[in-house]
């Protein structure tokens, strides 16, 4: 018998059910943005490779420097100059060597003095003002990374910033997850497609949109499948193909008690169904079975209802089934008016963010489960605990962004 | 004389001296997602555009039902079914009328009791046992959005939420913004390509793939020019060929002193030069110039001040030239170790985020400029101000996020 799953109950089946299904794949770095990484990456060279200048200046040995000041300047030898992208030759005892900010430092040196604190005496030699110690100025060579060491884990989504460590490393091809592919298929006699005005008692297809958007900002190659109409036969089918088809298939719309007991008899004949219903609100008619090693998920009908779900579940299930690491931010903001106690159920509401004194405020939407226009613009959610009696106004909560992860 | 700008300086002057450049165009709403929003989104209808039902059950006239309990139930004709996406027949008086989950409230109807207190008796008739106040379980017309109402506004990045409401309101097709084109030159002697391994005192070209990268997070359509070599002739070439293809030109690298004056000078000839320089650490050697109404930037050489330099100014001067508003978060948390006091520069520091016990901690990475590898995996930055005297550890700092906004 299937009971009604807590929140952590229904991602513990998440974790336990499903793993990864995605191919790893090499893409481009130039393309890696964004991409899921399939393997950890650790360095195989010296970043950087050879010791390098901090500033535009000279070269010299730093013992050779000790005491010198503005009003006794310590005198080398210009024995030339390093030019960008060439190596070094060896300092001279008594010499030094201008050098550009990036280029080599030579053998013998180890330490740069800027060119600020120099004088070019015009007749080959230098005069500088200004003690350095050993190693001023200098990047030596594996200050960034040494040979063996990890740069980036395994699952992780590649950042701006990773793909510099991995064109740093010669890493022009990346080897990452293939993308999963989620079929969303719309249920629901009431449904007309976006473009069209509709009729008497029905609404258009909101929820489809929604899910199949998050999904894609997830990383998700999605195809949709149309509107279905209430009818086992052909649900059946539909579900059948979006399965030969996809990693993932979601079940949108289809509140009615009649749509939902068809979602339930075609996951059963097809694999096993896993999770009727999740103690959450909005949000509590879900399914979620399994077909093979694929997920089928039934939503709620209600589009807050299927936002929050698919937020709070089929993102975590999303990235299980493409090997990808979650992280989620949580901002701590003070509520801006009481909420009060919930009927047992984890309840989660969209919050918008005002930033009031140095402090951010969350203003949480009194909206129904089933509006969807306010939720635009909303820039999180907040979860209130089932066993919480209310919370007054200007509590602290916890605010978990749709934006970061 | 151009002289060194602070951090606010140098964002008024972007907001001063630029403004949107992107023409407005119309995408399909499945492919609007992270679209930036041409004009704001008004409804031109109501959503629902009928009363609704939120629950299985029987509408009803409220009044009929008050006083009934389980041991005295009301008693009411059973007028049929409404079927889900048709219109509904007004409602008889002393009768109900089943209504399942989304379906159309009957004219004269005031309130939905739920299946859970009915009881069907055979006969044509129907068993109530839980009174209902007038809207019990009802979404009535014009309860998510009435015509009129603000819905979006200009300049906001489309997110799933969004695309509900603008799927909700009927908008198949999506006025955006034209992705701003970005062209990134990358300058220097040193550089050689990611996919070659260095020779002696060359480096691999790290920044322009971290810039490339951050800008096409941000939605800019961007085209590399490949390395230019420290020549002016051939830089002027170089830039003259990506200000005619693009909005935005951002150079790359050369962080020589030598290269830097040929930036200088190459902008001075095309345009004017706007800054020579911002009063942070590290980024000091950046120059913003203008030619016609397009910006020029050399950024600086080393890959972590490229990094901050793009992620503190490079993307509000994207967003501003996309129409796009900025949002940022920012998160508390605790210094994980003491920081000295900085040398009068304001300074960015990249931190890496450890929940532990409830809190975050923000770990400072210790890496010279130069540095890149150490960046990824990072999770934002958090900024010293030029007169702070230290921090201690433990000290309450703000996070901005890197994947935030």
């Amino acid at each position: 018998m299937l009971t009604v799953k807590t929140p952590e109950e229904t991602l513990a089946l998440i974790e336990e059910q499903f793993s990864c299904l995605a191919a790893c794949e090499q893409a481009p770095l130039a393309a890696a943005l964004g991409r899921v990484l399939a393997e950890e990456i650790r360095a195989a060279e010296y970043v950087p490779d050879f010791d390098r200048s901090t500033v535009d200046g000279y070269a010299v040995r730093a013992a050779d420097t000790f005491g010198c000041s503005a009003s006794i300047p310590a005198i080398f030898t210009l024995q030339g100059e390093v030019a960008m992208g060439e190596s070094a030759p060896p300092l001279q005892p008594g010499h030094c060597l201008y050098v550009p900010t990036g280029g080599a430092i030579p053998a013998g040196a180890d330490a740069m003095v800027m060119i600020e604190y120099s004088e070019d005496y015009g007749d080959g030699t230098i005069g500088l003002s200004k003690p350095a110690a050993p190693g001023k100025n200098i990047v030596f060579r594996g200050d960034d990374v040494q040979p063996g060491q990890l740069v980036l884990p395994a699952g992780k989504k590649l950042a701006a910033q990773d793909l510099g460590a991995l064109a740093a490393l010669g890493w022009a091809q990346v080897p990452v997850r293939a993308a999963v592919r989620v079929g969303v298929i719309s249920t629901g006699d009431e449904l007309v497609p976006v473009e069209e005005t509709p009729g008497p008692g029905q609404v258009r297809d909101i929820n489809s949109t929604v899910v199949s958007a998050l999904m894609q900002r997830c990383g998700a190659e999605v195809t949709c499948y149309g509107i279905v109409r209430d009818d086992r036969r052909l649900l059946r089918r539909q579900v059948e193909q979006a399965l030969a088809e996809n990693e993932l298939v979601l079940l949108s719309g289809g509140s009615s008690v009649g749509m939902k007991d068809a979602t339930c008899q075609v996951i059963s004949e097809l694999g096993e169904l896993l999770l009727h219903g999740i103690a959450i609100k909005p949000g509590k008619p879900t399914i979620i079975g399994k077909v093979g090693n694929k997920p089928v998920v039934g939503l709620p009908g209600h589009p807050a209802a299927a936002f929050f779900i698919s937020h709070l579940f089929m993102r975590p299930l999303l990235y299980r089934l493409q090997g990808r690491r979650t992280v989620s931010y949580q901002l701590p903001a003070r509520l801006s008016e009481k909420l009060s106690a919930n009927d047992g159920r984890t309840q989660y509401l969209s919050v918008s963010l005002e930033q009031r004194g140095g402090e951010w405020w969350a203003c949480p939407l009194r909206a129904k489960s089933s509006q969807i226009s306010n939720l635009a613009a909303t820039d999180g959610y907040i979860c209130i605990d089932r066993d919480t009696e209310g919370l007054a106004a200007g509590a602290l909560v916890a605010v978990t962004l749709y934006s970061a992860e």
